[in-house]
């Protein structure tokens, strides 16, 4: 538990189209300025509370604090674009999430420890993901926290992928797509298409093809300093590639996505004894689970 | 090896795009049209040939053999609309496939014995699918010999559907879509998708979700002479039933896809004594496969 | 619903080294008897209670109704040996089974109504497992309502299987073995293998290797009227057949283990409305599960 | 391609039973004596080719260069007791293997230049293996290079495993086993049972479950400066640690087994530009294998 320097910004971002999220930013705001913070509500929230004339969070802004109203998806959005070194509180809403450290009724206590600087704060790497067109021009620049997905889209057939790492030929895939995952997306998208857990901390990517065809291609984890490029091979089929689930971009013939740790980290307040190993039971249903057995005991 | 009722009217199909099969197409025409056999010529075929004049194949005709040039592709495209009963000799003009029986060099040896009316069929399943959209209206009806799937699209999130067999919930699916196979598909989608293989001839229906988030959903076997029925529950995603992989339709909130064996039946002549065990050992390269193995011997 | 004939002998087995299920035998054994019917304890609950004198419960007898209180393994080890034809009533004194039909507080009301003939049955299929030995001699035969498996001992190293259908050569394994299961199996060993579900009364046989060498074997549904046939290649490692899980006969080089339907079926009094789907949601949690869902909603 | 220290000391170690194996040893120490350098044959070569009176190989020794004639197991048994940072050149005298560099062909001019000090090496993790039984004693120690495994006999039903990873307890299987793997074997028993592929140099260890009942229990990366705890919480059934696929040690009720990364690695002489990824391609038969494809192409 470190001392950390004295918090006086402090973003505030809820969940869009969640008024519980709204009106508990609103209220949170107010308790922030009771205690002489700078308090920058979301774009979104202000609008919706007619608060015309207020600054509104800004992602490359420098806080001291953001703290994210909502779950893991509200958080991963923010996350993408915010400027590095700052602490994210995440607040969950619902369910107990992987990247939220605390839940609603947590709040008020939680923070009074956090202003007073007694948090530590967990790194978590990024992806850099390039997008390199087959005709030229400025690569496209993204980040991601969870994965890069490149995928066909519904109506489209097999696709083929190639994939690259540190410039050695891995395999060409015939598959739906291949998702490039951080250690925290590993229990994401990358765990329903039969990819591994990994602990958050260590420093490599997971490389997971979605139903490849040739059955022998398996997932793949490889060092998150390593240099992963996927190019499309398909011509003619809808194929798009996809930033943590978000957003998406179109992708075309000969199209080369690159992908290298970033060497920005999200850094997410840590306050909980909770484990990973912890959330990973409570989430997956670890753990003594004696009726969760599908075969007969005597 | 059963006698059979006299040939007299052949439809020839052509992959679509492929000079190599147009070619085939119209040097067979000829071939038949010697022998007095009346044939008809897919429109595509006919057209880049400048035979216009023709009359073209139409599916819901009743011929007496069907003679399909190209892949297992061509085969499907075909099958799905044809008339219940007519035969189909499937001609691979590329890799070994699953319903395609002959290669190009044994075509016209096979064509012999095939007039003379010394061949075999095997009745392979189709599945009516019968889409009934939540805002009513009169049902629209498909067919498919490999499968039907809901899937999302690209860009969506994870989308929900509801599945009942014979009016039993199973299970509500929180993935990227279903499978729904016939024993034929199940070597197709449903193989990459993490489903079993199922021999071409069982009366049963596979049901495999595609990379569903809950890890206990399986795949799952169910009689064919079951009412499966899929209903979207996720709102202002875009998601689709697509048809053996070659078509597709949006699908909206609330709009149920109904899943029942046809009383058609697709007619593959079979004249070698290949059988299908021996085309799953050739194109998954089963058996002996001691390279294959990557545990070390010492 | 249908009217059956008069029941008059009862069989009744309790779980072995469950002093529940003994003392719930007794009882029950004291409750059939006050209405005039014919009781058969199975010879270690006799043992247990000092009935010295009693004919104890013998499997190839005749009896109008088995009833056994314990779990699935203990319905499993009893149906291997049963006469055909016996209705089992089976009672689950722990978790929700997938063969035992009632708990233990439904016991007596559904026993007055069994007993006015008030019930149906769901025939499960039986196989028949003959073992011959490469040394000749004559075969040995078991019967598995579940499973029959081929699997090394802990300390051997790969083993190598050949798998023939119908006579035809399906593979060369090399792995830890080969899972062969009946519809009423596919929930248990199959599916912790990878296996899929099938629904219990299809004609089908699943065919699941266990952690095979080469990652294109996969389960394979084949028909349950054919011959599965299994060669041990492997020389000099420890190999054993088990048969549900419960027996087990070690097996030595070129040995065959020749597997058919058996004529006998195991009889399950049914009277519950819950389906086998009802059961599977419950079992392996489907249905509605949105906590158990890995990615991150937003 | 670092210089290093003079070869003066080269240990051989041949495939036990073997013929070609044996005689290539000779012939080997032969070209290696030839040369003035101090060459020590395993014992069993020795036996077999009468050289009563010659010094065996120890594996303690600190030798300059080891020669591994045979595949893949033959390494994996002298590395695990090894001394730490002899160089080991593996010559393949079968098919392609993960650990062995080259073939049998390429051996003399392969040594020459490594005699000439012109290689590098490729350090490998190495496991301790901690035994510590519940009755108390003295902790057994063992070393593995693949993996350590616990697993149950052939005969025994399921077993149950706690694992605990750094005092946090990750789950309770129900399986028939579970597989604590190197990178290095994450290519063996690990992929077989559904384990991802891990790059040899990263600093992890893969915890896989075979054969687990929740179906929610998945393979799990963890870092290798964990402390990896197994406690057997079984009673009755017979069950083994084994150790790289060649040792094993029976476990009973509450023995733990503790792993960590060993302070020893294991040091491979790289001399081909060949990689782990061209290795791959070549023995999992990746890359541009449209023949592989199980779905039809049109």
């Amino acid at each position: 538990m470190s001392r950390r320097r004295r918090i006086q910004r402090v973003g505030v971002v809820a969940k869009v189209g969640s008024p519980e999220a709204a009106s508990t930013a609103q209220e949170l705001s107010e308790w922030l300025r009771r205690r002489d913070l700078e308090v920058a509500l979301d774009e979104t929230t202000i609008r919706a509370a007619g608060l015309a004339g207020e600054t509104p969070f800004a992602p490359t802004e420098p806080y001291d604090l953001l703290i994210v109203l909502g779950g893991d998806g509200t958080l991963l959005a923010v996350a993408r674009t915010l400027a590095s070194g700052v602490p994210i509180l995440g607040v969950n809403l619902g369910n107990l999430g992987f990247l939220t450290e605390i839940n609603r009724g947590e709040l008020y206590p939680t923070l009074v420890q956090v202003l007073a600087g007694k948090f530590d704060t967990e790194e978590r790497a990024l992806l850099d993901v390039e997008l390199r067109r087959a005709g030229g021009g400025a690569p496209q620049g993204f980040r991601v926290l969870n994965d890069a997905v490149v995928t066909k889209s519904a109506l489209a057939r097999i696709i083929e992928l190639t994939l690259e790492v540190d410039g050695h030929l891995i395999a060409r895939y015939r598959s739906d797509g291949l998702i490039i995952s951080t250690p925290t997306g590993s229990t994401a998208y990358n765990l329903s298409a039969g990819g591994p857990i990994v602990h958050p901390l260590l420093p490599v990517v997971v490389l997971t093809p979605i139903c490849p065809h040739a059955l022998a291609l398996r997932p793949f984890v490889v060092s998150d300093r390593s240099l992963v490029a996927v190019t499309l091979e398909t011509q003619r089929e809808e194929v798009y590639l996809t930033l943590d689930g978000q957003e998406g971009t179109s992708l075309g013939h000969r199209d080369v996505v690159r992908i290298t740790r970033s060497p920005n980290v999200v850094e997410l307040v840590k306050i909980n004894v909770r484990s990973f190993y912890d959330n990973l039971r409570g989430k997956l249903r670890w753990g003594g689970l004696s009726s969760d057995d599908p075969r007969p005991a005597s």
